[in-house]
């Protein structure tokens, strides 16, 4: 295996790129090659498959759609009430807006582990470990709501993310005077998150 | 155009087929026919364009994922609370659940949306239709919570359908005693829809 770091990373994301334009069907070693402007063999030097390729995508998007730690930081200085949670939501928002084509890649990944065992098995391994480490900040962090509050909260943000990076006019205006994705971060947010804190659920 | 119903149906069914099975980018006329087992040709003769059979795709999962008449009106006798909101969304899961193919092909259309603007126009409008008609639903059977609550729980539900379609591990036992996801919309109803009727918040 090749091993130039940035060689790779820009390979991994060229692999985002196709992903994300072509679908997961278009994710071929020559394809990346194309995408990253490289010699065609040069993905076939980094990745020791297919499923090894999509194992560093997911990795790699794991990275690029992380929260940056000083925002967290400074947001953790507030008082740790619905607004701070609103907050959290409004920052993995933007973080995902931003990264439509990483995020669209993450949809595409869902679609692909349907059909391929092994990237079924570490892809829910990986998304798994993003919901129990949400359960975990939320309690830590002492912020309103039980494990039950973030789970409910995971699954209409999902949906949020889902449809707000496929089809957003479907959400537009649909409650009045709510046209922006932010709008409806706060409405879902107050409709699910206690006021104060309350005791864990478990 | 060809006008043969039941071959149109099983050629748009072939489609949803091959939707689901090999990604949108697998959809081609010629993959349709070989699927459905027909003469190549054959489906260049029943649409005009990849486009629409995608439209004609939609429509037809549309009544594919419908409510059954009879199992509403039953819902509707019983008292207006939030057990029967639950009904509601179980039967909602049961159909998706039942129907997975025909649920993992509109997750390859949104993604296909997102590449294609005159199936970005015709998919938007038709799940914009699927939420105006869920909040007026909702309104009209005097069911408890606004149309707030309705989109929140729409998004809810969602995100739980898209979790359990492509990566069910995610979410089993990640509330304690909660395997399965029939236990999740419970959980999903009583967080988000107040107990009893509440005025719609508009």
């Amino acid at each position: 295996m090749a091993g130039n770091p940035q060689r790779r990373t820009a390979l991994v994301d060229a692999g985002v790129e196709v992903l994300a334009r072509e679908g997961a069907r278009g994710l071929t070693f020559r394809a990346v090659d194309a995408e990253a402007g490289v010699p065609v063999g040069t993905a076939s030097n980094y990745f020791t498959s297919r499923d090894d390729l999509l194992r560093q995508i997911d990795a790699r998007l794991h990275s690029r759609l992380a929260p940056d730690p000083e925002v967290i930081a400074e947001l953790l200085d507030r008082p740790k009430d619905r607004a701070l949670v609103a907050a959290f939501m409004h920052d993995l928002l933007a973080r995902a807006t931003r990264d439509h084509t990483g995020y669209l890649a993450l949809l595409e990944m869902r679609l692909e582990a349907t059909r391929r065992p092994e990237l079924h098995a570490s892809y829910t391994k990986s998304v798994r470990g993003d919901l129990e480490e949400a359960i975990e900040f939320h309690r830590a962090a002492g912020l309103p709501g039980g494990d039950e509050t973030v789970t409910v909260l995971y699954l209409a943000v999902l949906g949020l993310l889902v449809e707000h990076l496929t089809l957003p006019g479907v959400l537009d205006g649909v409650l009045p005077g709510v046209s922006v994705p932010e709008a409806l971060v706060d409405r879902i947010v107050t409709v699910i998150v206690p006021e104060g804190r309350v005791p864990p659920s478990g």
